[in-house]
């Protein structure tokens, strides 16, 4: 319980100081991807996380609040990889947004370091109804509101979640099923002909 | 154990005699999609199935053999209202293939009854590899064989999974993540849009 003290108590969760604190912050957070990414989100406890990174359950609650809080914190990293797709979308011409956005993606999920993390969300999301509620807020928050700013179409918002819809397909096939021959298709072949299908999505008529 | 003369035990799995026996294979099977649909693939055991049917694990195995094999038995059976996916390609004509996939594929899933068994396959899938591995055996024999054959077009395979892709993407973003505004989207909105891309997928250059 000691360890309580390195954050005053009055300060707002998540944000603690700059000094010693961040780092026993950190240790919580990375304890936390892990024990969510191993076990998933419904037989992740807080005691668990408290556990692996050697601090006091009420330390983890002073610092994220709730389970679920815990879990949006560590996603937010984990996700942090697919985030950047906004920045993708926002640099460069709009006429080849389809395939920035497909390579991008693609690129993500083929790098073991980035598809590790991406599919303990996408598990955890897919089994349990509070952890998928973290993850579409997350979406909502960080990923459409800046793509759709940058689309300003009509329905853009509907547009990018029909183009996500694609890229989130293909990669629940090719890398979480493993259907083949899409898994061990060539991933150029695959952007060549899943691009064209995005940028329809993004900016066709 | 005594139920277990009401099969020859020399006789092939899962093909018992038409007697007395077929209703208690059905009564394993139908406890085996309870117990997979509300524990998932890893949760469940082979004696948990047997105990919900009330029979033996004995007879459990003498049916159907492993948990594995089981799980293929039970998810046939749930899959099969999707596995009509087949009949929806092969009847009509081809340049209407695209609207009429993505209508049959989004009315399986906005109806309930079947949603519901689906989504345990998605789930079971997700989370364990040999789940994945029965559901993408059940995939290649029963739905792309046929689907591919109708087709008789280079890639048919490849085609099919990525507008397969687009089906599956859309279903786990509507009704399992639950997106907005894709999750209350009117339905005859999405498949406007979702239609000519799964036509393209499937017959376009």
């Amino acid at each position: 319980m000691s360890d309580l003290t390195e954050g005053p108590s009055g300060r707002r969760r998540g944000r603690p100081p700059r000094t010693e604190s961040a780092g026993t912050r950190d240790r919580i957070l990375s304890a936390a991807r892990e024990e969510f990414s191993e076990r998933g989100y419904e037989k992740t406890s807080v005691r668990g996380i408290a556990k692996a990174a050697g601090v006091d359950s009420a330390l983890v609650h002073h610092y994220f609040g709730t389970k679920e809080q815990v879990f949006a914190a560590a996603i937010e990293v984990a996700f942090a990889p697919a985030l950047n797709a906004s920045e993708v979308i926002e640099h460069g011409p709009l006429d080849g947004v389809g395939e920035r956005l497909t390579r991008f993606v693609l690129g993500v999920w083929e790098n073991p370091t980035t598809r590790t993390p991406l599919l303990a969300i996408v598990r955890s999301a897919v089994n349990n109804d509070t952890a998928a509620a973290v993850f579409r807020r997350l979406i909502a928050s960080q990923l459409l509101r800046r793509i759709t700013a940058r689309l300003d179409l009509p329905d853009a918002e509907l547009r990018v979640e029909l183009a996500a819809a694609q890229l989130v397909g293909c990669a629940m096939l090719r890398y979480v099923i493993k259907v083949e021959p899409l898994a061990s298709e060539d991933v150029e072949r695959i952007i060549a002909r899943v691009a064209p299908v995005v940028q329809g999505h993004l900016t066709g008529p």
